[in-house]
This record gives C-alpha cells, structure tokens and sequence, in this order.
C-alpha cells in the first residue's frame, strides 16, 4: 500500500485558524445569540476601492466579448505591464519587471519556494511567526535542521543573529506578522550582512509594507544594499487593497541571487512557475493593474489608513485595561503581552467574556507564549465596540 | 552556499511550450508577415459564455460594495455552495462535498498531490502524458521510481498494465491529453482493478471529461465501482467554460481512500490546502457555481460542441492528407501519426511552411515521437484556414 508521506507527521494538530474558527463554532452553539466580533485571522473587511472594483468588473465584461477575451497568458509569471508597474512603482527600479512573478498570494509562494529549495535545506525561522513558513518547511521535509529565532519585547522583535547556526535559508517578515514590529534599515542592514557572511538566502516577506508609516523604515529587502544577492521577496495585493478573496501577490527572485555551484536561482523558478502554476487570475491581475495607477494608489492609502485607525483604537482600549501591548503602528496586528498566563486561556477568556475572537500567541510558535495577537482588520462600529468589551475585562 | 535542490537536475531543458513559444518567435523574427495560427497550447479562445461573464461581473461588482465584500472565505476547500453543485451536477451525488477541494486549476493541484505523496512515491506514467505529471514528480523527488506506460495505436492508447511493477502512483488521464482517447468503462474497471491489487492510486486528470460525446464512456473514474478506495480526481473549469485564464478547478480525494497505516488521505490533503493555499479567487468561484446552473450547462454543451467540429475539421484536413490521426471525437486534441519522422521535425515542417503552430508529440513522452498534436481550441475561421493549408502539405 501506499506509506503516508512522514513529513506530514511533524506537523502539529490542526492549522492554527481552523481551530480558532472551530473554537468560535462551539461558542455559538453553546450560546447561539452571542454578537461575536473577530479580531482574529487577518481578513479584510472594507469594500474594494472604486477605481479596483471598477478595473475587475470591466475585465469579467471583457471575457465575455470576442474582443476582449483572454485564455492562458503568454507568460505564466504574470502580464508584463502588472510586472512592469510593481517594479516602477514598489520597486523604484530597484528590480527588474524580469525577476518579478505574479502570482495567487504570498501564501501559495512560500509553498512554491519551498518546493524550490527543497526538503534538504536547512531553515532558521522567527519565532513567532505566521505558521506557514514551519508547517511548510516541515511538509517539505525540511524538519531536521530547523532552528526558531525568538522575538521577544527583550531583543526589540529582532533575533539575536550571533547565536544561530549557520542555516540555508532565513525566513523573515516585516512588519511582522504577528509581532506588529517594523524592523529597521539599521536591522535589515544586520541581517542581510548575516546572510552575506554564511551564504544563507532570506526569504523576505513584506506582504504588510504598505502598512509602514514611519519614516525611513525600510518597505523592501532591496532597500539594502546587497540584499539582491541573498534575498528572495514575496509580497500580496491582500492586505492593501482588499485582495484577500480575489487571490494576487507576487515574488521577486533577483538575477544575481545564486546557488553554491554558481547557477542563478531564477531559471529554476521559473520553472516550477511555468510547470506547477498557470499564472493568477487574468481578472484579478487587472485589477492590480488599477491599484498601481495614480489615482489607485491614493485610493490604496486611505483604505490602509481606515485599518491602520482601527488599530489605534484596540491599542487605546488594551491600554487602559494595563496590558502591554506591541505593534498597530506600522502594521495591523497588535500584539499583547499577558505575563505569566497561557495565551489559549487568554483567548477562551477574550472569547468568552468578551465575544471577541483573537489569534493565541502560543499558535504562532513557542515565543508567542503568553501573548495575543488582535487583528485591525474589521469596520469602524466593530472595532470600536470590541475595543469597549476590552476594556471592561480584568486580566 | 545554499545547494540547488538536486531534483531540477533531472529536469529537461526548457518545459515544453515556452520552447514552442520561443520557435513561434524566431519564425516571426524571419518572417515578420507570417500571418500564423496556433493550434498548439490548448489555449481557450471563445468569449465567457453570457451566464458565466455576467456571474463574474456581478461577483466584481459586490467586491466593491459593503455588503457584497467578501476576503478569505470561511474554508480554503471553496464555497460550500460551488462543493455541492460539482457534486450534485456532474458526480450525481457519487462524491459529497466535502471529498471536493475548488482550486485555481488541475496543473496547480496536480503539483499539490505531488507534495501530499511526497518524494518517496513510485509513479506510472502513461506515455505520451501531460508534461506535468513526469516535471512534478521529478521536482518532488519522485524521479528514482519513474515507469512509463507506452500508449500507442497498436494498444488502442490504453497502457498493458500487466507488464508493469508495482508503483504507490499511476496517473492516468481520460479523455486523454494528448493522444485524444477516451477509455471505456472496461479500461477503467481495469485500471481500477489493477490499483486494487497492488494497492496503488491512481490520479485521475478528467480535465477534458465534458468532451466526451459517445454514450457509455466514463466521465468520471467514479463510475467505475471501488475506484473511490483507490483514486482521486482532479478537474477544471479551463477548457470546459473557458477559464483558462480565470483559474479555477477542482480535486476529489474520497474519504475511503487511505494510506497503508490506515489513515485517510483527506486530512493530510486538507492540510495541504490550508497550508499552503488559500483557496481559489471568489470571482472565479461565482463563475463556476453559474456554470453548473441549468442555463449555464446548456451554455457549455454549446461552446464545447463549438471546439468539437473545429476537431472535425483538422480531422479532415489531416485524412485527406493521407496522414492517419486520432482523437478528435470525444477530446479537442487529434494525434497524428508520421511515421519514420522526428516529431520537432514535422513541428518545425508545419510551422515553417503552413504557418501553422502545433505540438512537437517527442514533448509528452518518449511515445510521442513520430506525433503531432493538433489542438482544436481556436476560431472556426482560424481553423479552417489551417486546415485548407494542411491539406496543401506534402509529408
């Protein structure tokens, strides 16, 4: 008979949000008209912008016209003017339309990388961080030589680089998802001089760059120098503009990053672009089109600052309860730290006595212990009442 | 440095159509007036039909709106509602909804069951085949344990299945890309037959499913009794209503399908999904659910039957050519036969003095050489006009 594929038994017990979402399920069923608010999974809430919706809706009509339809593009790592607009307009030029691939989401391109790196790769991974890039790892097979980089309020969210091993590859995301911190130039700087130093590659996720306010903070890996050389990207349209159903992201793979053996990493790549993935949605990639224009981008920023405003308000609200929190700047997550207590109780307590749905620290790997992370993505009202249960409740 | 993962080295240079595409180009370089037509890539080139367009312009039209914004759906599996119309209108309730998991496409769950049996998986192959099943399985490591199962006029393109050794994986596809056959419910009771006693499964590619014409072949490996404890399905929306650019398809994996420590293969596959996808675009999946409507199926038989006498006339073409060719009938390929010749040569034959792009057979397996595959996807004025200048070629 056919053997279970053994990577699948490191895994832990059910995906992290499946249990939240079945936690919620038993909470409504033991008390059917409880008004449940989710500060929980990341889910945008706010209608698409005008000029995206309206980009979507033309495209969907044009697929029904003999003129207008599209089948397969001719480049399964995306349209040309979408690639040639995240570099211009994202990238400043930084990066080639060339190294940019298009794709259905951040998340689906962690997964390909890792299928381009392979089960043999040795991973260093922040803890905590967003659980694909662990259980992902671990599907791939690379469980054996996986090492957790702990952020914690002590080291400023950022890991101590000079006790790790020497790793193959550095997962590593900000603003953070789900400590809310924004690392510094000064930061990123320090880790793209650790992987230069022990040839390891990073795989920087940016997916909440457009959440950064703060001056000269970083949006991209590429702002460092050098950093084409050891940095692979991977950004999403979710966040920003509201894409978080209609599926788009992107990855760069820059031309000078290389394997030991002197081989550019691109072509293999584009391989597993052109031979596991079709290209994302013809629809959905115009309406990324849309989202870059002048007009799109200003549209974006107002949507970003709608969620960046609720995160002020649960901010205000935990703080005068006394608890510690981190993040909701740059970022929209906020993450509160409970001292001493167990982060799925605090999450039964928040959803018991407060009706509101939150994400345990601990579900994000062993040092988010004790923390919660609460999401900003939600409408104003809802914000705004969980914000006042929170308040009223005693830690 | 980090290693290249070993797998790619297995790899053949260039995946298959990007080649093809670079040869289009040289052509075009030489002969900026040639006016060519493609009956290569199965590329989709007839408008959304009206139910489907106005569905997808509907669902983008809400995705601006408040109350019709949707972000990450409930479940990554797809909207129940899509679940259950794929297995009331085209499993007759065989498969239940939650066997089902909606997708942006065949290729890309083809690459997801790749990761589920892992590396270690032996696999058949029938040859000819999709250049996917025999890429992926190399990226996944799968390349040690790789037969091929020729199929080929003399074994009517169903593969002697007695001659082989036993492997965790045989992928079969039916109706057949890119010989154009359909097997019969005997084939496939004997396929499913085989599995069973060698405890193997069989991923079944039933992309082409709705161009099946003649009564009593098999839509489905469903049909046949057991296949549920030895197989799963995978689908699309591509070639059937036209979403080769919009992404969206589908996987069965049934409950009673289980690995050798008795565990079934669901959860590791819904782990997958959730893991490492984030389900398929909510534009899209409005699209499929207005297919699968009375109206929309109707709208279907048409545009399928549109692309089936396009077959009809390469078919005749290519007869009156004296070339023999297969396929056509209950699939939009036709597989013809030049015996003696070098497939690329024929291709670049073809190509260079018809105008005419096809597929090399030498690309989908060693038994492809010696083959052409002629795609019928295209305008019947398209067609015609290649089809006249077939019949001009001398072979």
């Amino acid at each position: 008979m056919v053997k279970r594929n053994p990577h699948f038994a490191g895994l832990s017990e059910g995906y992290l949000f499946p249990e939240i979402a079945r936690r919620r399920r038993a909470l409504l069923e033991k008390n059917p008209d409880a008004k449940i608010i989710s500060l929980g999974i990341g889910n945008t809430t706010e209608p698409l912008t005008p000029a995206v919706a309206q980009a979507l809706e033309l495209a969907a009509r044009e697929l029904g016209t003999a003129d207008g339809y599209s089948g397969y593009a001719d480049d399964s790592a995306g349209l040309s003017a979408l690639r040639e607009q995240i570099a211009a307009v994202l990238y400043k030029g930084r990066i080639t339309p060339r190294e940019i691939t298009i794709s259905d989401g951040a998340k689906c391109d962690i997964g390909r990388l890792q299928i381009l790196f392979g089960g043999r790769a040795t991973v260093c991974i922040q803890d905590p961080a967003y659980p694909v890039y662990v259980d992902g790892s671990l599907i791939a097979g690379a469980g054996g030589g996986l090492q957790y980089m702990p952020c914690r309020p002590e080291n400023d969210f950022f890991p101590d680089l000079g006790g790790l091993k020497r790793a193959d590859l550095i997962y590593f995301c900000s603003p953070n998802n789900p400590t809310g911190a924004a690392a510094t130039k000064t930061q990123l700087a320090e880790l793209v001089a650790f992987a230069r130093q022990n040839k390891s590659i990073i795989i920087f996720d940016a997916a909440y760059s457009e959440f950064i306010v703060e001056q000269n903070l970083p949006r991209s890996i590429y702002e460092i120098p050098g950093a084409d050389e050891v940095a692979v990207e991977v950004n999403s349209f979710s966040k920003s503009i509201g894409f978080t159903g209609v599926r788009l992201g992107w990855c760069v793979v820059p031309q000078k990053l290389k394997f030991e053996d002197g081989r550019p990493a691109l072509p293999d790549w584009l391989r597993i672009i052109n031979t596991l993935f079709n290209g994302a949605s013809n629809i959905a990639q115009r309406g990324g089109l849309a989202a870059l224009t002048p007009a799109g981008r200003r549209e974006t920023q107002n949507l970003v600052a709608y969620y960046q405003d609720n995160a002020k308000l649960i901010l205000e609200g935990l703080r005068q309860t006394g608890i510690q929190a981190y993040g909701g700047v740059n970022s929209p997550y906020i993450w509160a730290h409970f001292p001493g207590q167990k982060s799925w109780d605090v999450f039964e307590k928040i959803l018991n006595e407060a009706y509101v749905v939150t994400t345990p620290g601990a579900g994000f790997g062993p040092a988010g212990e004790s923390f919660i992370r609460f999401s900003a993505f939600g409408r104003h009202g809802d914000i705004d009442a969980a914000a006042q249960r929170l308040k009223r409740l005693k830690f």
